[in-house]
């Protein structure tokens, strides 16, 4: 810090591709602080350590920081300063917090620079302070990349990019989120949990586009695409697509001429500084990549009749496992692992799985590990938020599982959230709806009761891709993006009762055209994707209304018909009990 | 226009007040153009006159302007160019466009500016020219101004001058809406139709206070304040109130040095440029006066009680008085008026009441007159939107009658508008929450059958004062101001269908406390207000949910028992039944 004339330096948990997750070559902030949360960031003074980080994870940060200068700051919580004001409080006018440029957003140094501006105090980016001071730091990955081919994407990447050029017209464009990289090359890697993305930028311009990435994933990896084997930099050069090395983006960047597109909230500040003509336009990608295509949805219904067999499978022999004892969180986890690993294409877990029981199930982000994991009995409820990357889609669905005797509270929230889960699901909209205001309708039970939950509703879901996918969401929060036809999204309310238990219903859903509506143009609606039973027996019938209590059974009755010409006998009669009528 | 150097005009259909009704002294574009509608703008170039209006008003205003130079542009409807697109499309670069800058908003003034910028025009404010070529203009309203005493208004204008003063601290605020002028100084005139307001300005600075107004009305009129009949001026002085000439404003507000609050949304041009240090800032007012106090919520019940009955009385006659025959539209809005007229301390409507029977209950806006009236027969629905001033409280209901045999698709919508009035009615929902989050659930049932409205579900109602208030809301589009207890809000959803008939169901309803929630602070509910039963002989019963006829025959129960005392046996008998549980 001394050296680059900086009194501080803060580190966040970002990559310089702006994913939900990040390789761990760009873990600097959980090695600088012991924390491997993946929500928080670091600020360093010449005496002082800080750390924020959310609610979720206050108690595992406090332990893993115990033993070091950093103090803990708890985001949000009453009397914790913001980061901001805890920098213009230990720092003085004129000096300067440092920052590496790769790993920020232009919005968030925007942001953090007009925050301090009337402190005095300046921000500067110093580059990456941590390849000199982080001995053993992991290398950037090199797992090799694949076609995904046709039979999955259902259009080339040529399509893709002469599209995308549409919109962009004489302009070029940068792409940095991984997740765009790979729908738009067709390819998938697998450089980080969960993400099956590869570290690469993109750069499209009217006449070319150059894919950097570490070449060996290239040029020594072979693919098959429309029944040939190939090297990827072959599919690549047919498809149009130049590949050059990962770290001669900078020089390029700054080479072009060309007015270059660059989202400022998702592309990092070096690169962006780089630019001659840069223009803070939206990415169209984004909007693109949402629309899924014949194939992919093709793609999601098998994907989801897969993750439903496996999970049949995993719930007949879940109760007898239970009752049986020796069961815990971890066991759970690993049988449904293994029950989804038998079917075809499964390549992983599409986040970090949760398998909540008891009091755990109301940590909205429990992830059960060695530590916390706890023994699994014949009662109360087990909360189990799973998803699947499969080849030809990746799905997420949440089921509550009652283990035995429940509490009447526990029935109650049971049946709230189902309420809701239904009524989102049955929604009829006009288009030019946004989720945001649809939201609601996934509450409105449970608001009767004074119960409210703080997450969104739901997600896109891509198509072998980032499980969570923007930007249409249904959330409390504006976020004026309309619903369309072939929109993938979750719908996944919630009851969380501290110290006691958790109740998550969840599907992901497509969206479809309904009717042409009798007044202003065309509806929609939402068809399930996702195949697994509710266990019904703890549902309080009463509170259901008639509507709601036919869609469950006509959703229960599909998902038997769907699911059970894959089962045996003996799992197709217990679905059949599952699945019958309330 | 040639003398003031400009190639067009625009005149639009406001005043310096931003109200949604003016005065007669400024209906120029009414002048002008020959078109009476409530909204419209008048642009005029050397060669070309064209008038801009909404879909509300395409037939009406056909006809006023057919034999005039006007042409007619159709608002929203594809084809139509915008003004602005039109005045560059007509003028060339370096021409400019003259406005009259007391009629038209800063932020109006600002965007035509901003979007002729491109085409190199320019926009000059050059005054009102009406007074030059409108022989006959009408003067300024000289209606008398009465007191609105603390028994109606609960709070005395010292006490509300202090609190705004809290809020401005140092600076000062001009306040040129009329309503807020009233509130603040508990004051009420009859200047405008409906609107209980007076022309006048309110400067507001830390030490003192000044009410810009025709003198007259303030130096020659006397009211009643705390049992003393005194001077408005009077009245004003002691509470700390200095009365100034309605015109001398412009002088003064060039004088103050101190920086004044004006809101560009909301501030004419004219004012606004003449400020040394003007503050774009929200006036605070509009969020202090929506929060009603107990003087103000004990008014609007006994407002809502009082046309109350004086529906039951008309509902009672209607039905033998269209069977006998004679009955048009204009005779029962007459029938109406005269019952309301015998209540206690009625004042007058607070809006143009709509009567809209069979095809034109499908008209959103319409007013039945002279020429648009037709006779009302035993058959199919009327649409009765109707609003009161008593000096006690504003009201705003509607309520869709059937007059004899229905098709099954009026049963639908009668049906369908009912569930969804009833869903935002019975709706709890946590601290925090938006009209606009709401809205869906008015909307949920008929979107369900591809039906929808397109005006929004709902508004604050004033104190004696604006039956449209904001800035709270139900509606699609975003509006961001919480709904907190104390607010009224309007819950109206509608379904229109052309050339058939219309369905409206309308309470005012009071935002109140719940309970506690299990989770996450306080939840608030909705009260009724209006008291005026439903006719549930056309509902399709089987429809609602048992919740939903929960919350209606406990509506209709509440409507007996508070109506009942104040009706002779015979409305008192003919209510019960009405009343009675489905």
């Amino acid at each position: 810090m001394r050296r680059h004339g900086v009194q501080a330096f803060v580190t966040p948990s970002t990559d310089p591709h702006s994913g939900e997750y990040v390789p761990k070559h760009w873990e600097s902030r959980a090695w600088v602080t012991g924390f491997t949360g993946s929500a928080g960031v670091a600020v360093v003074t010449m005496d002082k350590a800080a750390l924020w980080t959310d609610s979720r994870y206050f108690i595992q940060a406090a332990d893993q920081i115990r033993d070091t200068e950093f103090v803990l700051m708890k985001d949000k919580v009453e009397g914790t300063p913001t980061i901001e004001d805890w920098l213009a409080t230990e720092l003085s006018d004129g000096d300067c917090v440092g920052v590496d440029g790769l790993v920020n957003t232009v919005s968030a140094i925007e942001a953090l620079r007009d925050s301090l501006l009337p402190y005095g105090i300046t921000v500067e980016d110093v580059g990456d302070p941590y390849d000199e001071i982080w001995e053993e730091r992991p290398q950037l990955p090199t797992s090799p990349v694949v076609i995904q081919g046709l039979e999955y994407s259902g259009e080339s990447a040529a399509s893709k990019l002469a599209r995308i050029r549409e919109k962009t017209g004489m302009d070029a464009l940068l792409v940095s989120m991984l997740d765009e990289v790979c729908w738009t090359l067709n390819l998938r890697g697998d450089d980080i949990d969960y993400n099956p993305v590869f570290v690469s930028y993109l750069l499209i311009t009217p006449d070319k586009a150059v894919l950097y990435v570490d070449r060996r994933k290239t040029d020594e990896v072979r693919s098959c695409y429309e029944g040939r084997d190939m090297l990827i930099a072959d599919y690549l050069n047919d498809e149009g697509v130049e590949v050059k090395d990962y770290g001669s983006i900078f020089s390029d960047l700054k080479d072009i001429d060309t007015p270059v597109w660059a989202q400022k909230e998702r592309t990092n500040y070096a690169c962006y500084m780089l630019l001659k003509n840069p223009m803070a336009r939206e990415c169209p990608i984004s909007a693109m990549k949402v629309m899924k295509n014949a194939t992919e949805i093709a793609g999601y219904r098998k994907a989801m009749v897969k993750d439903g067999v496996a999970m049949v499978k995993w719930l007949k022999w879940l109760i007898p496992a239970v009752e049986a004892g020796g069961q815990t969180e971890m066991s759970l986890v690993r049988r449904l692992y293994e029950l989804r690993k038998e079917q075809l294409l499964f390549m992983g877990d599409s986040f970090q799985n949760i398998m909540g029981y008891g009091s755990h199930g109301a940590i909205v982000h429990y992830e059960p590990n060695d530590t916390t994991d706890i023994p699994v009995r014949a009662e109360g409820l087990l909360l189990c938020d799973v998803g699947s990357q499969y080849r030809d889609g990746t799905t997420d669905m949440t089921r509550t599982i009652p283990l035995g005797p429940l509490t009447d509270e526990m029935r109650r929230d049971y049946t709230l959230v189902l309420r809701g889960w239904i009524n989102l699901a049955k929604a009829h909209f006009p288009k030019g709806t946004y989720g945001s205001q649809l939201d609601v309708l996934a509450r409105a039970a449970m608001w009767e009761y004074g119960i409210n939950y703080l997450h969104g509703t739901g997600h896109g879901v891509g198509s072998y891709l980032n499980c969570h996918e923007g930007p249409h969401q249904f959330r409390m929060n504006y976020m004026p993006f309309p619903l369309c036809p072939s929109m993938t999204i979750t719908d996944e309310p919630g009851i969380y009762i501290e110290g006691s238990h958790g109740v998550r219903h969840e599907n992901t859903m497509l969206v479809v055209e309904d009717k042409d509506g009798v007044t202003f143009g065309p509806y929609y609606r939402f068809e399930p994707l996702t195949m697994c039973p509710v266990i019904t027996w703890p549902v309080i019938t009463e509170w259901l209304t008639s509507d709601e209590k036919t869609w469950l059974n006509q959703y229960q009755k599909q998902v038997f018909e769907t699911l059970s010409p894959l089962l045996d006998n003996e799992h197709r009669e217990w679905l059949r009990e599952i699945c019958k009528e309330i």
